[in-house]
C-alpha cells in the first residue's frame, strides 16, 4: 500500500496531485470506503460536491457522503431514506406514548390537584417541533412515498 | 414537450428505447426531478442502482433517490444525513422528557399506589427500540460524525 496515493486515486489508476481534494478524506488506508462512495455516486460527482462546500466543512461532508453511500449499498431500495423513515415512526409512536401519559396526568391532576406538578400546556409537546412537521410534510407530499410513511 | 420521451433521455439528448428503465419514474412532465438526481448520483450510476431492485420495488427506489438528491441539493454538506441528526437529537430530547415524567409518575405512585395506572417496566420504554440504538452506534462509530450527534 502507498500511503503517498490516496484510495480514489489509487482506485481510478491515476496519480495523486499534491492538491488532491478526495486525499484528505478518502486515505489509502481504507479503500473500502471511496469504493462504496464510487459505486453510488462517482468520482466526478463526489469531487464537484467537495469542491462546492467550504475547505472547512469538507470532512463532515465526505461523512456524511460516505454514510448515505453505505447505507445505499446496504439497503438498495431505501439508503438513507429508510433510517429517516425508521426515526419518524419511532417519533410517532412515542408522540402517541407521551400524549396518553400527559393525558393521564392531565386527568389525574384534576382529580388530585396537589399532587403532580403542572403539565405543558395543551397540544404538541415542544420536542414535536416545526421542523419534525416540515420533515413529515416534505415527506407526504410525495405521493409515491406517502403509502410508507 | 415530447411525452414519448422521458426526462431523462431527453437531458441526456438520447432516443428514449421503448424499454427504458427510467421512463416510468422521470416523466417528461418533470424535467427536474431527473436533473436534481443527474447532478448528485449521475444517469449511469441511478440506472444501475434501478437495475439491481426488483421491478415492483423500483418505483419507491426511485422516490428515494430523488428524495436523497434533493436533500443534498438544498444541503451540499449533511444532505439526508442532516435530516437523521435532527430525528435523532428530537427522539433523544423526547427520552429524556418522557423518562422524566415516568419517574415523577413512579415516585407519585409509591406515594399514592392507589391514583395512577402502572408505568412500563424500568429501563428504555418499547419505542426506544434496539434498531434506534444500532442507528446510533453506526453513527457514533464514525470518529468525524460522533461530534454531532
Amino acid at each position: 500500500m502507498d500511503p503517498t496515493i490516496c484510495a480514489a486515486c489509487k482506485y481510478l489508476r491515476r496519480k495523486c496531485p499534491q492538491d488532491c481534494i478526495l486525499a484528505p478524506y478518502f486515505p489509502s488506508s481504507n479503500p473500502q470506503r471511496f469504493a462504496c462512495v464510487h459505486k453510488i455516486f462517482g468520482a466526478s460527482n463526489v469531487t464537484k460536491m467537495l469542491q462546492q462546500v467550504p475547505g472547512h466543512l469538507r470532512a463532515e461532508a465526505a461523512e456524511c457522503i460516505s454514510y448515505e453511500a453505505t447505507a445505499r449499498v446496504q439497503d438498495p431500495v431505501y439508503g438513507c431514506v429508510g433510517i429517516i423513515t425508521q426515526l419518524q415512526q419511532q417519533i410517532t409512536q412515542i408522540h402517541s406514548e407521551i400524549m396518553k401519559i400527559k393525558g393521564e396526568m392531565v386527568a389525574h391532576r384534576s382529580a388530585h390537584p396537589q399532587h403532580l406538578p403542572s403539565p405543558q400546556p395543551q397540544g404538541e409537546p415542544s420536542w414535536f417541533s416545526s421542523t419534525h412537521r416540515q420533515e413529515q410534510d416534505n415527506f407526504q407530499s410525495d405521493k409515491h412515498l406517502s403509502g410508507n410513511f
